[in-house]
């Protein structure tokens, strides 16, 4: 039953070391998995064990980190996110968008999605109003979907949503806004044409009471999210559009807590006191009003995935 | 109530790009957070942007993650940690062990604890035997406790513990096994000389049916640790030793699934097949012996931590 241990068994180079970790860890791997599986644990595993040389971790810091990864995964339910917060705090899902949306000149840019999407918001006609609880200063958005050459796009869906007047999407407050509260879905007009009420949104806080806040909070950082509202727009053979408009006057718009703002994505929003404009849009003065155009890219290739 | 934006606003720089992402996250913590901290939140962000822009996910790929990372975290429970099995399999607990242990010559090398060592096991006189399941080949192993000159250090507390035959801990077999089979704590006499009774002990999978699992059969790994006994060896004044010793017979010792192997811990293990042998130490004929010395190194300085 016994036998004699190969020579392998007996030599250093075949154990892991220090100064050869990572190669050693990724040399383990299989030759007929997954290559694109392949390639990315190699790479994180290179920086991963790049980080933990340069940091050089006591135990007790090891363990601190071990309790955060498990506590994070721990906070997240049905209605809460917490590794996509730490991956939004941390300007991962920022980066993650750019490098997928590298978009030609003129074309409107992505920025996050943010946990608060919904599909399937009431369908309007343009001009509604998506604000169902009177709060807030009222707002009317109007503008144009086009290519980047200009030309109308007609019959694209626009999808918008945003906080109320206390900083709270409809879905953090199921019960105390009414359902589907400023969130709904528009088509553009024969000319690209948009519009739409609301009120003027606010800057609110992401979730601060989990892990990820008590890191942000150790960071020295706020939780706020410059005021802003969000909108999805597609239209057949072009690029979807994830995006956001942000106030102008917003103090946290160059701190905001997940890095969310370009400045290309700032709107002039103006406050009009004219009453017969206020009638016009049946709103009484003043009223904010802000015009804002989408320009879509055409459809880029499909990408590889191991998702 | 409205005022113009500051200019910083709409000043580009002010916001994340994709070229300099790590620097615009880096640069938002606050002056006077725990340096410690600053230091490890810097290298992390620094190495997971590199990391994310060499391997340049697609959003499924990137929620892939999200979702490994947040079913890593709810496996987690009072018997189960997965984030430290991840740890395991990717050589970050060795690394860090490693970093944390590097010791003169001569010294008893560190590896991996693992997560089965129980505090306050039973206490015994040398020569007992731990094996309360009768299951098994059985074994001797004596040695002695020295400095790294070879000077005996007496009462030297050596805890140890193992698997079964049937490659479980104790803990993991709760009304299975006996409580506390398979582990004990010895003192070393005035010679530094320790002894004790057990099984030769059996490779065994890691916990393989969660995510980690999944992603080590997704890279072709298998789960299985080399055959090892586990030691924890203190004395005053010297740095404790976590440890193990390998049977040299294992066909996992160059695989074994966490990299715990180092070639100075693989031991002697002997067959006696003698009836005099046999009857001295109160066993049948043949059974296995292993003679095992540990040498401790003085005690380091304390280390900085932010745990």
């Amino acid at each position: 039953m016994y036998q004699a241990a190969p020579n392998l068994s007996r030599t250093p180079s075949a154990y892991f070391d220090e100064e050869h970790s990572a190669d050693v860890v990724n040399g383990r791997m299989g030759q007929d998995i997954n290559p694109r599986l392949k390639q990315v644990m190699s790479v994180l595993v290179k920086h991963l064990h790049a980080a933990v040389k340069e940091i050089e971790p006591t135990h007790d810091e090891w363990f601190a980190a071990i309790r955060f990864l498990t506590e994070t995964g721990q906070m997240c339910n049905e209605w809460r996110q917490e590794y996509i917060l730490l991956s939004d705090i941390l300007g991962v899902s920022m980066l993650v968008d750019a490098i997928n949306h590298r978009r030609p000149s003129g074309a409107t840019p992505n920025t996050i999605l943010g946990p608060f999407y919904v599909e399937n918001a009431p369908q309007y006609e343009n001009g509604a109003n998506i604000c169902l609880d009177g709060k807030g200063e009222p707002l009317v958005v109007a503008g144009r979907v086009t290519d980047i050459s200009g030309n109308p796009i007609p019959n694209a869906k626009l999808e918008v949503w945003q906080t109320n007047d206390d900083g709270f999407y409809d879905v953090q407050q199921k019960g105390i806004q009414p359902d589907s509260n400023l969130r709904g879905v528009f088509t553009s007009d024969a000319e690209g044409g948009y519009s739409f009420k609301s009120v003027k949104p606010r800057h609110y806080p992401i979730p601060s009471d989990g892990p990820v806040g008590k890191l942000l909070g150790a960071m020295g950082r706020h939780p706020n999210r410059a005021a802003h509202l969000h909108f999805i727009v597609t239209a057949p053979g072009y690029e979807p559009v994830i995006t956001h408009i942000f106030t102008p006057d917003c103090p946290y718009l160059p701190g905001d807590a997940v890095f969310g703002v370009k400045s290309e994505l700032i709107a002039d929003f103006k406050k009009v006191d004219d009453i017969d404009a206020a009638r016009a849009v049946g709103f009484e003065a003043p009223f904010w009003s802000v015009t804002w155009d989408f320009a879509l890219a055409p459809t880029a290739k499909p990408q590889r995935t191991i998702a």
